[in-house]
């Protein structure tokens, strides 16, 4: 399978990395809403386009697969002892959700490649955390990481059924979500920008 | 494991049974909308009470569960052949939801009691439906059938949790869940009234 982060414009910063290390609770908790907001996100296409019936199977499937994810991390945060407290949102999903087009059948499209964007950028920090967290969160981390890496080739396959060239949209979204990714930020996120 | 149709003030009308068995084409598209409802409900009790752990949990299982459902009623929808259509939802949902009581902790008490009619009634007419439809799908709805049993159950357990006394206030909303499910109807979906 090739490296989805190939479809990211810009890789996160290692400040990023440095204070998710130092911040595990809230990295934790706030990958359990990810999780949540994923499956939701999955369902919304379900009930926006009934009349696909491939969509739905596949978004269903993905959102059963992100709820598993979602039980697996708050049973970490459990077995850790993380007191749990509600987390504002990140800036990024708003944002991305603000570049979308508001007419089919371009919304659509833009909702499956920001779709594939957000599942790539989760495994490009993934793999970013594997490599830094402790054995036990790096293990954890890495048996989720695989997931990640199947739902953005998926999210681009459908966004490119009947043959559509994906590849322009994709760069200006892909714009988009590299500077909600990267530029400074004062709020630490799983999908916050690089701390300011 | 208790028979859930114990908490139900009035049984189906064998008119509705008798029209489900002419109308298994809406029967099942309206299905599927129901399973995909049913984990859609899991997902925003996860997101209204975050801080309960369990809850969360159990109804993020749950919602895979329903989710699974889809799928397998959308495969039976293929496999008949059955045209998508968009139905219009019945009365039932936005019944029950008008009867919710708007401030906690008597509001999730009242979502959780109204899972557990809605769990409940599905089963209840899952079980009619397998006694009067042909094999294939009588053996299909039989398979489905044991869930609904223990979603119910675990709706009820969850709004007794903290040694609450629910019999009162599921007795008011078992109810309102009768009249809708046994009223007269002009449409017909999975969980309209009594044909009219």
């Amino acid at each position: 399978m090739a490296d989805p982060a190939q479809i990211l414009r810009e890789r996160t910063a290692d400040a990023w990395f440095d204070l998710a290390v130092q911040r595990t609770d809230v990295l934790l908790l706030d990958h359990a809403n990810c999780e949540k907001k994923a499956a939701s996100t999955a369902l919304a296409l379900m009930f926006s386009y009934p009349e696909d019936f491939d969509l739905a199977a596949r978004m269903s499937k993905l959102a059963r697969e992100e709820l598993r994810h979602f039980e697996l991390v708050q049973q970490r945060l459990a077995e850790l002892g993380v007191p749990f407290r509600r987390l504002s949102p990140s800036r990024y999903a708003e944002g991305l959700r603000r570049a979308l087009r508001r007419e089919e059948p371009g919304r659509r499209v833009d909702l499956l490649l920001c779709g594939a964007l957000i599942e790539a950028r989760s495994h490009e920090r993934f793999m970013g955390l594997i490599a830094r967290l402790p054995a036990p969160l790096a293990e954890f981390y890495a048996s989720l990481a695989a997931a990640e890496s199947r739902h953005a080739g998926l999210y681009q396959r459908l966004a490119a059924r009947g043959g559509l060239d994906i590849g322009p949209r994709l760069g200006e979204l892909a714009a988009v979500e590299a500077e909600l990714a990267t530029a400074p930020d004062a709020q630490f996120r799983f999908h916050s920008g690089t701390p300011s």
